[in-house]
């Protein structure tokens, strides 16, 4: 039975209390010597690496995250390890979140849907080896277009998107920030939209498959949007090497305690680099270091959600 | 010797007399059956079908442009046709721009921008299986931080962007013309921006390897767009299937006759389809036909650039 992307990411939320999502951005040099010089190929290399993490972090953290850029810069073999890494990933029941950041007009968003999101991938009588996703995150810039393709192939799925909103990035406000003439923010007129698409897309639970993206650094404008979006689940990047904490993420939560996942990558993935970590874990643990670092993260999210609830009451 | 890619293009511009850019989008269904079934697998159905139309259209086009999308459809077989394609093309003289409308923050960019327009593709004893495109279609919503990596990338393999300004879409307005608070419409700001970002990316023909996006589809838009983006090339889609007419395409030519390209896909690749060509091409001979349409295409939009300029003497 097929459900609502969003009730089934609320289910993975509820059964291992955390709201982390941890990304799979696999760099060459980032993986470990002693992988990549054992490894027979580019592929393994990085199947292994992500192989690590998913073990580790499975029974806690409700999704993964892998960046589609690093897989391609890697090449068929980084590709074919991103399919490997998906198929692994829902078989230990994690929800996988693609990060490509697709859209195109109409006919080519829809052939980007199916890339990604549609669970067939056979050709006449051939297959062809992909792997579909749970959800990808998608751009806004060419409006409804863009975006109705992959509703459309979530629906057929139970598959969900997150379309950007506002980006962590420090130069996000290039475009984002506009104002209009009406005196709002291009990225509350996305926020709005966003909303709107998602709003005949809502499960059980009371959030849409039609997620939006909103930077954990930029926590102020984040409150207008959480008000803008209250049935849309926020993706929350930005947390750890980018400079967002627990505080700035938790403002992206609902009173009910859910409506948003943060994601991680960086500071999970090189958690044992990091000084808080160093003196337990090297690079031959870093699984167990990236699995520390997540139950740190979750427990530190919970705590400021709770405290944020804690405060309005 | 690496070049700029403005200057590379329009060397091929003028040595072809043309300016258009035929578009390899190979939908399944759209190659024809005989390729499809006497092919041993899809991504040898898809090169096949890709290398009959580059063998049809080297000589007289300036560069074709794969959407990455079609490629990714079909798994990492479609993606091995991609990249044997990008190869292909380059060896009968061929520009290649990959249309992928990539976009992230800068870090990831840079992966993006190394994945699709790196020549390197090493890593450690190990080579991956890719190859650079000489351009690449980028997203604009994240601002010069998701921009700037490519750049770089560029200016170190001789290769060029295409910024989405103005999208070819009916719904491409829904973000794109909004009205911002000083009266200019957030494509204007965007033309400005792009403007900004190649200014100092010139090469000796006067033009910018960082080029722009205006659909064939709103000519009055790209009268304005022309005017704010001077040396910037413009890519113009949308003509053919989607609307776009040469006289509409031709508005975004400069007064030198060059500073565009016109991408025609679907109109060129299924030609044999159309009732111009039905009675003198079939399936059998689909590369003919998209031959005998793409220099109809470089005729008209000569003419009507011609027209264009003939009446502003």
């Amino acid at each position: 039975m097929i459900n609502n992307f969003a009730d089934r990411l609320i289910e993975q939320i509820r059964k291992k209390e955390s709201a982390v999502v941890a990304g799979l951005d696999p760099t060459w040099e980032g993986i470990p010597e002693k992988i990549r010089h054992s490894a027979s190929s580019v592929s393994d290399a990085v199947f292994e690496y992500n192989r690590r993490l998913i073990d580790a972090l499975y029974d806690i953290v409700p999704a993964v995250k892998p960046q589609l850029a690093y897989y391609e810069l890697l090449g068929l073999e980084g590709l074919s390890a991103y399919h490997q890494t998906v198929r692994y990933a829902k078989s230990k029941g994690l929800l996988v979140i693609a990060d490509g950041k697709r859209n195109d007009i109409g006919s080519t968003s829809e052939a980007y849907a199916k890339a990604f999101l549609d669970i067939n991938n056979c050709v006449d009588n051939f297959s062809v080896t992909r792997s579909a996703a749970d959800a990808l995150t998608v751009n806004p810039y060419l409006g409804i277009d863009g975006i109705a393709p992959f509703c459309d192939e979530c629906n057929k799925n139970g598959a969900g998107i997150f379309v950007l909103v506002k980006t962590s990035n420090p130069s996000s406000g290039q475009l984002q920030d506009i104002k209009t003439e009406d005196g709002t923010i291009l990225y509350e007129r996305v926020a709005s939209l966003v909303a709107e698409w998602g709003e005949d897309l809502i499960g059980k639970s009371g959030y849409s498959f039609v997620g939006a993206v909103v930077g954990a650094t930029y926590p102020d404008q984040a409150k207008a949007l959480r008000r803008l979006m209250p049935r849309t689940i926020i993706l929350v990047p930005g947390y750890g090497a980018q400079g967002g904490s627990a505080d700035t993420a938790a403002v992206n939560f609902n009173d009910d305690g859910l409506g948003a996942i943060v994601n991680a990558s960086r500071s999970v993935m090189h958690a044992y680099k990091s000084p808080k970590w160093a003196e337990k874990y090297t690079a031959d643990t870093f699984d167990l270091a990236a699995r520390s670092e997540a139950i740190a993260m979750t427990n530190a999210i919970n705590e400021a959600v709770a405290r944020k609830l804690e405060a309005k009451k």
